[in-house]
């Protein structure tokens, strides 16, 4: 028997895991199956060609082909199940890996024809979280681009000009809008697309997921947190800054030194074998340590109340997590660092940067300077 | 009993019928559970300030809080599965509809936990096909600015010069990458994410998915499809054209006007009540009069090898389709009418508008021109 096949159903533009396995880029679903390291595509029409010239696998089948030989056992086998049928029974299969998101209605219409299912809880690609030099070399890449990006929104933050209670820049009030516009174009300057990006001054920096807008003010925090990914290699880089125009309060800068020094904290923890769990901790009784608590107060969650950090890859999130959760880290793979604090009455600080995990420690991915005063 | 209630566990980034459902955007899955009618999402810290303030549904429910209450009866409940079973328990359900890509892994523990899951196989919330007026006015703007970009793309293409067998721009030969990089700026600036934008020249074309590289020539057709999102309405829009710089072979402007004919019987058929497949057929019944045969030649598809067209709305491609598979139009739905043929020792054309669908016919959302020749 060996390893059982793994089966995924998916448009690999929307799996990762797909597109890792296939390195085939297509919006729409089709069948995957690898059988003791064999990989077998099945593509419609539409897709056959391409798939043949780019598909980094070992047999492109034809959708129709097979659904015509499902037919020929019973006319009325049409859609992705039978044909997934015929395939599974082509090579004497009856079991068959499925990752953890493999849609329901098709999962119980395999196992309705006999098939056993046998659902992979963790990554389905365990060897996924650990980065090749050419993934790393991709994520650089991109990171390189996100780095004159953000520059370019820094240096027009840095021009514009303090107007009473706003910052305005060739007469006009700079927004949020405006920034993160001006990163936006940067990036798809390079072929990166960038979705989400934060440009949260103030209060509304105080959620780590708000992505800011209407006029920055000055003396105010700006979080900038940028996460594009590249259209050519399909790798994601992510980094935060968090930058004042004028003279922030004596708050916010204990607040960005204690953040600092958190972030420095978590690098220096992180390498091989270490826990995830065991970094965050550090880096929450730090802040503890420097008087920053983090719990709901007045029903608002403040401190520091997300994750440390995350792997990144061909997904903006993906394993391992750096977390409350524990999880060992291994060597190669690429997480985020990114502890923050948030207390609404002040404004949200947070600093991310992306390091490699080593067996003595890890390589920093991001070169970008860290200045909280422009 | 009533409706049973319906329940999502996804990342509404990613999950249209979700985004739909919730108005809400979020990176991360999390737990939504509708109860004849009323609307609950389950939120983590993170996200639970920002979707009290933004998400369009009855009532927000903490994780933490459910989770807590969870390990009030076993110490060991973590995770959304327990969470999801407090929720469930709180409401008194024991069967729920779930979409047919929810989650395999999900499905089987929420099973085991005893409750019955009804798949849903068609769309979850069928409505969704069906766009109201602000859905179909975003739309249209999305449309607004793929043509301002594709026009952008036309003029480039208009003012370069032939030189020997490539367009050539000051001093330098015009490249798809070029053109597609005009197209995706023109979009950035107006808030529009355009992902896999096909500038495919000449032999390029005739693979539909391919998005075309590399220098491009005179006299050939170039396939120009455009389909990107707009970042502020999350509705796309979507559009082709085909172009020649130079002199088209009598055969490119044949296949060209029979395509456009193509186009005109598709758009004319359709009207609520219609089979989308008596459209597609009648347009393949076209061609084949005209002398255009679609199936395999030499191994390659060749001719008319792809649907007629699909909805579009909060995805790029969603029901219904219109296609080779039986499927009755109704009024307020808009897809897109999209033939094309494909003769590799020729080249692609394909001609692509959006229209919505009417109790008398339907409405045209594109009005960009149609010319071969530029």
């Amino acid at each position: 028997m060996g390893e059982p096949a793994s089966l995924i159903i998916a448009a690999s533009e929307r799996d990762a895991n797909l597109y890792y396995a296939t390195r085939f880029w297509a919006p729409d679903a089709f069948i995957f199956l690898e059988i003791k390291g064999k990989k077998i595509m099945v593509m419609s029409d539409l897709e056959l060609d391409r798939a043949k010239s780019e598909a980094k696998v070992d047999e492109i089948v034809s959708y129709s082909a097979l659904e015509a030989e499902a037919k020929k056992i019973n006319p009325n086998a049409v859609g992705v199940v039978a044909v997934c049928d015929t395939l599974l029974k082509q090579h004497g299969i009856t079991t068959v890996r499925v990752p953890s998101n493999f849609p329901v209605a098709l999962a119980d219409d395999i196992r309705q024809k006999g098939y056993t299912l046998d659902v992979v809880r963790g990554p389905f690609v365990p060897d996924r979280s650990v980065k090749t030099p050419e993934e790393v070399s991709a994520i650089r890449q991109t990171q390189q681009h996100v780095e004159v990006a953000v520059q370019a929104a820094i240096d027009l933050i840095v021009s514009s000009e303090i107007n009473g209670d706003e910052l305005w820049l060739q007469g006009k009030p700079l927004t949020s809008e405006q920034v993160r516009q001006v990163i936006h174009l940067s990036l798809m300057d390079a072929n990166c697309l960038a979705q989400d990006t934060i440009i949260a001054g103030g209060k509304q920096g105080c959620d780590p997921h708000c992505q800011g807008f209407g006029v920055l003010k000055p003396h105010d925090p700006i979080v900038l947190d940028v996460f594009p990914v590249s259209m050519d290699s399909r790798y994601f880089a992510d980094m935060t800054r968090t930058v004042v125009k004028g003279k922030p309060s004596e708050m916010i800068q204990k607040m960005y030194q204690v953040v600092n020094e958190g972030q420095e904290i978590g690098i220096g923890m992180i390498k091989e074998g270490v826990n995830g769990r065991d970094v965050h901790q550090a880096i929450l009784s730090h802040f503890e340590k420097e008087g920053f608590r983090t719990g709901q107060v007045n029903g608002r969650m403040s401190g520091f109340f997300h994750g440390t950090g995350h792997g990144i890859g061909l997904e903006i999130h993906e394993p391992p997590k750096v977390s409350t959760a524990p999880e060992t880290l291994c060597a190669g793979q690429v997480v985020t660092v990114e502890p923050g604090l948030y207390y609404p009455e002040h404004g949200g600080v947070r600093l991310e940067d992306m390091v490699q995990v080593t067996k003595e420690g890890c390589n920093n991915l991001t070169t970008f300077e860290k200045t909280l005063i422009l």
